[in-house]
């Protein structure tokens, strides 16, 4: 009988609408990260977690403590053989605001049809209460796991995680893994499935121009020194040449040429530049001379001004000559470009264009992060691929991030495994935006999915 | 008996301590112009001006109102034949803080020596009741003035007298004379004296690149569309060619040529290089190519950065695409530059100059101002250069103003009078700053200066 319902899914099917007022439930613990005041509610959303990963079967749960946020870990560990997948979401939540702007509150969850309507509701307890619901449907329908599995949820990815490098540098071992599984993203849309294949990286820099002592008239000393200002502008210009290109000495020398097959499988993705320039309401894209848009912004690397500032802003005249100007740059990363190495570069290409009559210095931010490059044929995503084949009927789309996620990298560096994107957000769904919202036959979906994903590992993993 | 003391002089001489007494009177006035605190104190000190002009035997002396500060009128004009005098000079003063820098409270006079410190002691009271009591002797001791004489003190020049230019359109006919003498002003050092030649105009605009609907994800977008920030910097380097002369087509069209003789007459003026850049703590001047510094501050056009913005300001990193950038210009203007035309110029400039894909604007600021300028061989300019040789047994140097001084061009363009520069204040006396102070010397040698000045111009006018 090839036809037969699998045990899980008959557990999933009677236990649905228990699951869905269970999520309800989950969605009304306010658990901002970023709000003081709601850091009991963060405690509080961790607690409901261990107790919901007691239920599905986990053992060994509990909830760890940071410097911030707690984290909550859990496993299952009796599949002997089998690889190890460390389920990654996280718990807390976007702050609601601006609130006149919610159909109903935030964390009062309404159901409207397919649509379940709250903050957080799909980014990402929504998402991250799936695979939950799948282990229990496993364990409970099943008595097992196909896999070994560890969960790691965090509290505080809403604030860009910052204990959670130090936190897995110190825990390797309890979270040591063959595979993470991140159950905090979505799909292409109902139909369509992702496999993520790289993530850009990040460093970030300051320059700081000086010139004079002091601020002085420009009446008195204009025409006569360097004014800092200029001289940032002259800085920054000289950054990109007229092809759009980086001017930074070396700034491409670990930049991979993309194969033609990776061209190919960016041009795949649907793409719609017109609609793409009227959501931004801009006349034209612009970027590195022989690249499409897609390319760009997924596949080569940037330097951009995230910010500048020098002397007056008010209204009106004031008849300065600043004696410093300042700018904040970031470049995106890819490939085997290193943040450490690209601020160098930037620092000598400021070196050597800082005329004399000022200084210019350059200091690097602290945040950075490697590009995340992995394949469409490492294990993790073969077996992501062959579920969403399944799934939609379709081959699903090779994407990458402009962004960085920082979770990849610190999956990386500090348990040395990669990470395979498996969650069912989509577009439309208004994460970090009112009336965020998440829809039940994802939710659904999602459960079997996951399923199907942990077994497909039992039979994949090479 | 060609050294007989003048009659004025022995007037003077019998005089003095009661002068130096009205002098910390005055002092004691805190008229600062720009608190509104100090409105009432502003009107005490026109109030005592009118009753000093009345007791120098001043005549149709009036407080006249204005929307804002008042400003004192009066005159004396009985010398048929003879040209028409305008003395100007403030009676408000700037801010007196920081207060913990003054060695004595600002508004208390104290004498130390040859010197009386108090806010305002030489920008302007002092200066300005230097021509008061020359005007007194020699109305008490000769009877009659050689010249006809008006006065305009006004009480706003701190803030810009913003009022100033209405309310001198408004009473063309009160005010009308042949030559202008400021009052405000000094002169080289205690023993060599100056003419006032010229001074630089200016304009103002702001410049508005805008872009996307919205501020953009540096991940999700950068890379692929202008980034304002960008374009701001490539326009503003754009304005100046590596000879640092401004690149904006048309900018030199009204800039005359510097004569030889202008040029001595620069070189003159001393000037010690190494001591301005000690001062400002630089290693280099720069400006533009062909000139020295004093060429470059006193007679050449400007077009510098006075304030420029975009984006993210913070501590450490925000990944924002700026959606704006913004940047605030001020151009110094020399011999027949006119402030509408230069903006037009540079309008011109940013619109060919700015890309696709984002927008600029160009705004004019409201304020701006002619260049002045006049020469040496003046009539007005002639008599003071006779008078100064005779003070200080030398040449007065023709000095030039890199700044501009508003009511120069407001008498100019509303009176149809030149202004000639006539003040004893010396650079070290910290006009603006804590622990200003006039010279008791220069209050003696001013107040004979100015009886002198007078006579000359009866002699002078052709």
């Amino acid at each position: 009988m090839p036809n037969r319902t699998p045990t899980y899914q008959t557990y999933l099917d009677a236990h649905q609408p228990r699951f869905q007022d269970e999520l309800l439930d989950f969605l009304r613990i306010p658990s901002i990260s970023a709000l003081p005041a709601h850091k009991g509610d963060v405690q509080r959303a961790g607690e409901w977690v261990v107790a919901r990963l007691q239920a599905a079967g986990a053992e060994n749960v509990q909830l760890l403590p940071t410097a911030g946020h707690p984290v909550v870990y859990g496993d299952w560990l009796h599949a002997e053989g089998q690889p190890t997948i460390l389920i990654y979401g996280h718990f807390d939540v976007q702050p609601a605001d601006p609130l006149h702007l919610w159909t109903s509150p935030p964390f009062e969850p309404r159901i409207d049809g397919d649509k379940i309507f709250a903050r957080g509701a799909s980014d990402d307890k929504g998402n991250m209460l799936v695979p939950i619901l799948a282990v229990e449907a496993l364990l409970k329908g099943e008595g097992s796991l196909p896999v070994n599995l560890k969960f790691c949820f965090e509290g505080q990815e809403e604030i860009g995680s910052p204990q959670i490098p130090g936190f897995l540098a110190k825990h390797k071992k309890l979270f040591a893994c063959d595979l993470a599984v991140s159950a905090d993203g979505g799909q292409w849309s109902d139909s369509e499935g992702i496999l993520l294949i790289a993530l850009r990286g990040i460093c970030g820099l300051q320059i700081d121009v000086k010139g004079a002592k002091t601020d002085l008239h420009s009446g008195g000393y204009g025409g006569t020194i360097r004014n800092p200002a200029h001289v940032l502008a002259e800085l920054l210009a000289s950054m990109h040449d007229a092809d759009g290109r980086i001017a930074v000495d070396g700034f491409y020398d670990d930049v991979a040429d993309l194969t033609d097959d990776e061209r190919a499988a960016i041009a795949r993705v649907p793409f719609d530049e017109e609609e793409y320039l009227d959501n931004l309401g801009l006349e034209a894209t612009y970027g590195e001379a022989g690249y499409t848009t897609r390319e760009r912004v997924w596949a080569r690397p940037t330097l951009e001004v995230n910010g500048m500032w020098s002397g007056f802003q008010g209204e009106g005249i004031k008849t300065v000559l600043p004696n410093e100007a300042h700018a904040k740059i970031t470049c995106r990363l890819v490939s085997n470009q290193r943040p450490e190495k690209i601020v160098e570069l930037v620092k000598a290409h400021v070196a050597k264009h800082t005329p004399p009559g000022v200084t210019a210095t350059v200091t690097p931010e602290e945040t950075g992060g490697k590009p995340y490059v992995t394949t469409a044929d490492h294990w993790g995503n073969v077996v992501v691929a062959d579920v969403l084949r399944e799934l939609y009927g379709s081959e699903p789309y090779h994407v990458r991030s402009g962004g960085s996620i920082p979770i990849t990298g610190v999956f990386l560096d500090e348990l040395g495994a990669y990470t395979v994107s498996f969650g069912f957000g989509l577009r439309d769904e208004g994460a970090h935006a009112p009336d965020e919202f998440f829809r039940l036959s994802s939710f659904v979906k999602g459960q079997a999915a996951y399923c199907q994903l942990l077994k497909r590992f039992a039979e994949g993993k090479k």
